[in-house]
């Protein structure tokens, strides 16, 4: 836990500087034709390379993932051994806020042992806020501990995050946009797009926001590295993670989420995603 | 502007004692029953009288008008001769997230003079930020002069922000859905909901988002408090208001904006809004 927290505090440190060096007017170092509205700064590559290099010097017997290194290998989460403790990190969750210097993105490292999520650290550098979970011990923010919002179990109560990803097809805008929708139909208190699904998870955690999903169609499917460190942060504060589309038990490899301060709501947010995509013709 | 800089930290400290001291399992005291999803805290009330009766207090002779008070009087803004300098205030934008302690929320303080915004601060107490401006003079976050992006003209390149308000009719819930269906369909870069108008538009102004836009049905209307110390800003870093619906120049009485750091994308914004919804059947 103690090298992780330093690990995320340095690369938080490193995301300010990258802000306060740029010129507004110029945006951050982006490889821009190459990724599109997928970016991918040199921040984001530094930072995981330090992530990375340090893990596997002070634990020379883990394995390390990293959502930078993936990436310019295909994407794909590479399959290791569950008997390994395996690190999983994305350097910088919310990178499109990142470009643009709006302060919605956080550094997210999480620890797998058994192929479980078991250590989580979430550290938001614009708040100076660092989420941390040991799963079946606790979860604390800035050293208090935290607990998620079992008390808002109904949407007409539940502030409501969500994402909407890279996904831009016509079949994708049509089901995030009908659940937008069935969600401001069923009076849903509050429905906010933060633009980071670890951040938007650890403020879940935090019981600051009733409830979060995403992973409606193909591009805005997080990966293993958007859930490791929120999922065990998560789970030592009462936050129930179900998958968006059907009842296989939520891991790893989902890729989608409904989470909640409470299962009740978890199971109504989902009823009504539903709900409102099953009706849309492919 | 000392003195509204002055006061808008006040609330601002006040804003985060109370979620300090609020049990994140009870909520912050609403008046639940009598606002629904349209909340009002104590905190509201408590900082708008300070805000109002320091004002009278310094400047026996401007005239003041607060969010909750007009709220309490039936929500319409009053009308004051213009050739009296007026302050407009909001004590918390953003209610809905202060309550649940997501940490989007701000206070807001304008003054007009002959009718149109010259000065204006926002304080964003989880982030310590400030901004200030003076229309014609220059726009400052924290003590450093700030600009909005009038480099992403182009929706596939733009951070676009947005606000559902408390619309929840089935005309108004198909209008915003038809609006976020068609953004994504444009390949925006990113869209973000954030839950205060005053503080989207703060980001804009300080160039960490391309555009904002709200207004589209009866109940994500802004009023005057809304617009007034972010009007002064805007126009003091280079935004460029139009109203979401029509031509109408925009002004404190428009019930709609786009906004965004170039004229070009606020018309390609508003041009895309419009399309989405005219098709929709009333």
């Amino acid at each position: 836990m103690e090298v992780a927290v330093r690990l995320a505090v340095q690369c938080g440190e490193a995301m300010l500087e990258a802000i306060a060096a740029v010129d507004s007017q110029s945006g951050l170092n982006l490889k821009d034709g190459k990724h599109g509205i997928d970016p991918q700064t040199a921040t984001d590559l530094a930072n995981e390379r330090l992530v990375i290099d340090t893990l596997k010097l002070i634990f020379p017997t883990h394995a390390v993932i990293g959502e930078e290194s993936c990436a310019a290998a295909g994407g794909k989460v590479p399959m290791v051994d569950p008997s390994v403790p395996t690190w999983i990190v994305d350097p910088i969750d919310g990178t499109q806020n990142f470009c643009t210097s709006l302060p919605l993105s956080v550094v997210s490292i999480g620890l797998c042992l058994n192929g479980v999520p078991a250590l989580g650290v979430i550290y938001d550098p614009f708040r100076d806020e660092l989420f941390v979970g040991v799963a079946a011990e606790g979860a604390y923010l800035n050293g208090v501990r935290m607990r998620a919002d079992a008390k808002r179990t109904a949407l007409d109560k539940a502030m409501v995050l969500t994402d909407v990803g890279y996904e831009r097809s016509p079949k994708g805008a049509r089901r995030l946009a009908a659940c937008h929708e069935a969600l401001l139909l069923a009076n849903t208190f509050g429905v906010r797009i933060v633009g980071s699904t670890v951040l938007a998870l650890a403020w879940v955690a935090a019981g600051r926001a009733s409830a979060f999903y995403v992973g409606l169609h193909k591009k805005d499917v997080p990966k293993a590295w958007d859930w490791c460190a929120a999922k065990a942060i998560g789970d030592a504060s009462g936050v129930v993670f179900l998958r968006a589309e059907n009842d296989i038990p939520f891991d790893l490899t989902s890729p989608s989420v409904c989470a909640a301060g409470s299962e009740a709501l978890a199971k109504t947010l989902r009823r009504t995603l539903c709900q409102a995509t099953v009706v849309l013709k492919d």
